[in-house]
């Protein structure tokens, strides 16, 4: 049985307070159970310089825990003076799958960045930091649309991410902390509303998997994703 | 007239949320109109190398500001690498008052450490610090005096803060960001619930002030602090 | 048609030259195509610290690009000051799969470092160095065996890795850096000799992919690997 | 008694050697007893970049520590890559008081730089720096102005700053480094010639300070600030 | 006797294998014994800021090893975050003696990049480095004048180094590893093809040295570069 | 003719105030024309882990210069967050040659760190801060015999340094920086009182020189190295 008595099949609760950061343009508070994230997006009115001149926009995110989002107290990556390994690829897998439901060319000479802040952590926190940051992104691109910045919509298809895994030889959705760290194979998926794939990033931690066990997680991390875009497209 | 329309000796509604992170010993969400502060209460069974052996605690804090707390976006301190002077001088005011308030003998061989992290910067960021980790603080000492950790409680006394200002020729109480950035003389008070002082930090940041101008901020702040505590006294 | 003439299910020439580097306790220059990297394995009598007394060994990888390995000459980063996010993803990643084939028990109290150095890059220079660094790995097991200093071989199965990627709408195996760098879907695999998966990461570029599209490319990829195991199996 | 004998509001013996540097434009080393600070002047013909196109100056300073100022050697702050937050904090304060007597319009877009530099620390060494840095600072703006670059001074106040604290109870002038060590209560005035005050940072080291002790260090600090003061208008 | 059975005055086997690294614009593995240096040229067409507008050219220079070039494994430069003194001082001496030979005129505004990397180490990378990047450096020259990028030649002469030093009281030319690191005088010198020097670095390690010791090593050393210079000259 | 009317052999004026520091070991103020350096030496009871448990002790040197020793401002390197190349090299320079006379074993464990930040720069601070930091590194070890932790002297011989250079054409002792600047040839010379060499360090600036500047410019630098420790036997 999983820890909290879920089905194998069962999201935890999900919670989302939209414009939770009012000093935003896009923001929202997102909880799946106990993992709770911050992500607000800011649209900055310049291009990184590789993308001087090319008459397009550009998205990336940036990813924190906040030092005690954690059982406990981690050091603080500004007191270390690096941004660790993990942070780095968080925060270009947030970038990336966000770019691929947008079309940067009607969002203009403009970066938006989107911030994921956890203020706690109980497993999960780059797939919700994903959702969440598609959430505030799309507020920030309301705001810009109704300011008469953008004129076109660029954002081409919803998404949602969420973790799956194999626990003790048995696939589940939506993995808390306890069940992560003794996963013996662990899934992240990114897909949009559409039901394609954006991001599959699949971890042999204990043992290799057959590509079976690859389609059962596939299934799992479907039906997770359609519910929460579900909720999504919900909110008021 | 203020900008939000208070008298100048008025406070913005305080609104204190405790036990908002729940991985935390001590925590607080603490707002002072639009100012928003997560502070944690972290204890640590070990301290600092230059306390070795001398069977006393200690007591330390960070600082931090999200990202987008601010109206303008703001680079990350671990992605510019570097902790700011005014990160410094602040961590090091929060940390300071906390254990003018302690009994360091009395907290055995721990360090407890305050994080203060703002979420939204409306002014006086750095007074609601050390309220807010004052609170923390306290639920953590009570958490472990619970757990047996602690024998005698360290804490002395209580401690609030708040700031106070010259804006167009006025005295004022606890500056929003709209006021202290025109200021012409800011100042920044610790205060025991005792009524004594733990730290004065004036500066003339338009002109220099007299004597006279000192005693009435003084006398705002100890108003103003007078409250905030009424206030902490009255948490559940 | 593909760059340089191949067919679509077709490696590029695999090279590969064992004891490359005399010092090292195992090394290996692998060459695929035009990209080539100096893998080195090296054995230190300890763990990192999070392993202490817990009997177990440990392998972590690291991963540079010598400045004119591009075609364009890049910084340092010992230069910059700082390890780049991509590097870090895939040190982690090189690190990762080749732990998930080894008994770190049998291994001991030793951490075995992988390097791998790209001296030129022409695409897929992560799925070479992973492929590179267990040639180096198995070299420097053996040297440790009949050194007497490991008894029982740790190395529980053959792994390889190669990329994938839709191109042109055409699914392709062993993409070069012309391909990679238009590719609409883009993805690297990690397998065992034994045919299961240790690491997939699939990421859209420019569209999202079917279920369908996986597939093929997961076939792809297995013929490939398959090809480079025989390699390495018949290698002196 | 004090540790070298002097009455309580008594200051220790000022030494000040103008152009101590000739590369610089204006430069002096003050003594105040064991206590010597190299102070350097230098004008810059920008301004910082949030000052563009507005028409006026900035004055900025830097403050290090010789590594063998101290009884034992510190660690050099270019070799630990890290300007702590006790720099930090005092070059911000030397800065922040130096401009508060300067009329930056009438400086045109200029940066002077205050470099401060202790060769021998025996307390007091941020003020004796706001006292040596106001000097320099004087130095090189008759040099500005003898060059035509300045028409009018821009310089509309002289200032000096001390330290006072409370020591066994005894409030004293001027506290050497064994006196500030064992501080109950610690505060550094800067003021202006004109008798008023530019900053007051008051810390309760030991125990809380009631406003009567805070008003009996406001009138030492006074003192000793009227003396420096009068010594420096009778430099040459 | 010395550690491999050379002569006193014997160089150990040179060999060099140009174009290495087909990306770079002139690449040269350059092996003496044991020591096996990659040297890469890359021009790019512009100059460093102090030379902006001067009408001249730069050539600088960038020295690494690989983790694994020694018999233990050294830490990575970009995992520390710091270049090193070693390193910083080499990188400094193969740049200004390759400066040495080149009109930087005729080179025009552009900037040659050397760059030397150590795929294994045994005593002399540095003249190593300097001979190789010499060659690499001619190679770029080369098909920058065929590309008519450069019109005229700017290699003024040709550049050679190698190591001498007094090893148990005998003047020994080329030194291995071994020998360096007991060697009571340790001198490396850079000359001209045309018998001139450009470059003498000479340290006393065990005890300082006569004139007379030091005409015996300089006379080793000539005859040395004689001999590399004859073989580059002969280099297809 | 010299821009300061010397002749091509003869020296600046030297000037040397010992005990300048009071709170080091050792120091010495030492002046050659322009250039000032203060030199300090700091004993401490350990040695670096590299020397554990070899009954020896070490000798290093750190350099540094105020920002305004240079007739323009420089960076501080604790503010760049970087030590630079050419700061490196001449702290390990200052090391290197101070330890060519200290028999280490008579040290004992011990450090002794020599401390050389260059005040006022005109040429040659390297070759003053190692005749400086001679005279600093004496005083210490006096005091530490005097103290009985030193037994027996371990100071084998005296030493000193200067530069020497060919500047248009004309070869001249102890350059100030406007010959620098211009130099054909440039070369450092550290020699023992007793006329042997520890260093030479020769650079051709310009051109390539010969044999027979090399010997004229040694001869120059050995009447310099006898007038400098003539002076320095002949303090109190």
């Amino acid at each position: 049985m999983r820890p909290d008595g879920r089905k194998n099949d069962e999201l935890r609760p999900i919670k989302i307070e939209k414009n939770f950061i009012k000093n935003a343009d896009g923001s929202v508070l997102i909880e799946l159970g106990n993992t709770r994230v911050i992500c607000t997006a800011s649209i900055e009115n310049k291009v990184p310089p590789f993308l001087k001149d090319q008459k397009k926009g550009w998205i990336t995110a940036e990813y924190g825990m906040l030092p005690r989002s954690t059982p406990v107290r981690m050091l603080r990556e500004s007191t270390s003076g690096r941004v660790g390994g993990r942070t780095h690829e968080i925060q270009r897998l947030i970038g990336r799958t966000l770019r691929a439901v947008v079309d940067l060319e009607k969002l203009g000479e403009r970066t938006i960045w989107i911030d994921c802040d956890v203020i706690e952590a109980d497993g999960g926190t780059r797939t919700a930091s994903i959702t969440g940051g598609y959430i505030a992104l799309v507020e920030a691109v309301k705001k810009a649309m109704n300011a008469g910045m953008i004129t076109e919509n660029p954002i081409k298809d919803s998404i949602a991410a969420i973790s799956v895994g194999i626990v003790l030889g048995e696939p589940r959705l939506d993995l808390c902390y306890a069940e992560d760290s003794q996963a013996e194979v662990d899934m992240n998926i990114v897909m949009t509303g559409s039901g394609k794939f954006i991001e599959i990033q699949g971890t042999a931690e204990i043992y290799p998997f057959s590509k079976e066990n690859l389609l059962q997680l596939l299934s799992l991390a479907e039906k997770g994703i359609r519910e929460i875009i579900r909720v999504i497209n919900n909110l008021d």
